[in-house]
Formats: C-alpha cells, structure tokens, sequence
C-alpha cells in the first residue's frame, strides 16, 4: 500500500466507490461528502498538487470534471448546478496531498443544507450513489 | 456593449485590471475579492455554462488556472495555498453566465478572513494588485 491514500486507491489497494475511470483519470465518491453524489477526480500518476501536476494532466481533469457534473445533473442525483473546486495547499483546505478536484452536486435552496455539510458530510448509501453516478458515465472500471 | 458584461469585457467595452492573456483566455481581478488577488479567467469564446464550454476550452481554462496560481503564490500576492473554484449554475452560487474559473489565494490562517470576505469583498487597490499579477505572468494584454 503506497503511503499516499489516494495512489493506494489507483493501485487497487485502498477501498473506493469508483464512479470515473480513464487512462489518465480517476474518479470515486468522496467518503465525507458535502451533498451525496460529491466526487473527487485524481491524475492517476502522483502530483502533490497544482504546481507539480503537468498541464495535459491537469487539462484531463478538469474535462473530467465537466463529465462527472454533466453526470450529475443528468442522472438520479438531478443536480441543479455543481462546483468544481481545488484546494491548492493547506491553506487552502488541501488536506490529502495529492492534488484532486472536488465534483460537488448542487441543488436549488440548499444552502443551509451545504453549511451543515460541513459539519455532518455523510451519505447513507454510497454503493448506491456511485452506481448512479457510474451508470451515466463512459469507460469506468470496477475495484 | 455586449448583453454578457464578460463578453464585454472581452471585447474592450467594459474596463476590468487584467492580469492574464492568451489566445482562448482572458484573466481579471474580481472586482468583489474573496482576498486580494482573487481572479476570474474566462474563456473569450462565450459559454454560459460548463456543459457548452468545448473540452479544448475547458482544458486552456483550467491550465490559465494553474499559471494564475503560480503567480499568486510567487509574486508579492505570495499566496500560501490557491482555490480554484468553479460554481456551475445558480443553485452553485454562478452570477454571471459567462462561465468562469475563480483563482483565490489564499493565507495560513487566513480562515476568519474569508469569513470576513464573503461580506465585505473589496481591494482598495485592484490596478496595484493587477500590476503585480501583470509582472508574474506571460502574454499579457492592456485594456
């Protein structure tokens, strides 16, 4: 297992509901999501973060990221906007060194709801969000 | 004057503190900054939303994202950490639909600040802030 959790999850080795796969790209739930449905796309080759991450790497992801929120608007989790973020840096909220770009669903109104995501940030049924965010995307690999 | 002041912008009949430039991409300060600094960069080409933003125009978005980034943390901004953010959509908090990549810098220990920001939102000196972002980065166009 790779002292990095996110490389161990590319390896195979680390547990993940993954929802995104290409050859460059790796996408899965985020264990402690703001709203359900929230997913994290990782450069499968190691980068610690932005500077670091090569700019066709970075290009891939941020595609993948108009994939995923495409996916989750499209699909069950019927988001109404979606936020794609990079936290660059601890303080900038990085906090698994691995550079990853957050794919947050949005719905109208759920304001409130996002502030007490920060501090509740659960998903009852992960196995069953990430097979509806997996349904509605190309090319995805099982682990 | 374009409908979209983004385009306006684009096309030189709004003013805006520009700090990047390139052939698909066009960065300028916030006028209402999460921290000094805080740049949009927009994709010249108009695109409401991510779902109409080609793939080739994401991808020069998304790499603009990581020069700003870079000039954030190396020039006199001398940023600890960037947050890349991208709100898709009202229900994500989009206002202007000319979609955008938001490029915060960002300060250990800062938190109370962006706190603070959300409310106040100001710089009181955005050309001094635009000069030292201008010097940081390549291709630069005045307007």
């Amino acid at each position: 297992m790779s002292e990095c959790i996110f490389c161990s999850i590319v390896d195979g080795t680390a547990p993940a509901h993954i929802v995104f796969e290409d050859d460059d790209v790796l996408g899965f739930l985020d264990i402690r999501p703001l709203r359900p449905g929230h997913t994290l796309l990782i450069p499968k080759v190691h980068a610690s973060n932005l500077a670091e991450l090569p700019a066709d790497q970075g290009a891939k992801l941020f595609n993948a990221g108009q994939m995923v929120a495409a996916a989750q608007r499209a699909s069950a989790i019927a988001a109404d906007g979606v936020n794609l973020v990079v936290n660059d840096g601890r303080a900038a909220f990085q906090s698994v060194f691995h550079s990853h770009l957050h794919v947050v669903p949005r719905h109208d109104g759920d304001k409130l709801t996002l502030a007490k995501g920060l501090l509740i940030r659960r998903d009852k049924d992960l196995p069953g969000t990430a097979a509806i965010l997996r349904a509605q995307l190309p090319k995805l690999g099982d682990r």
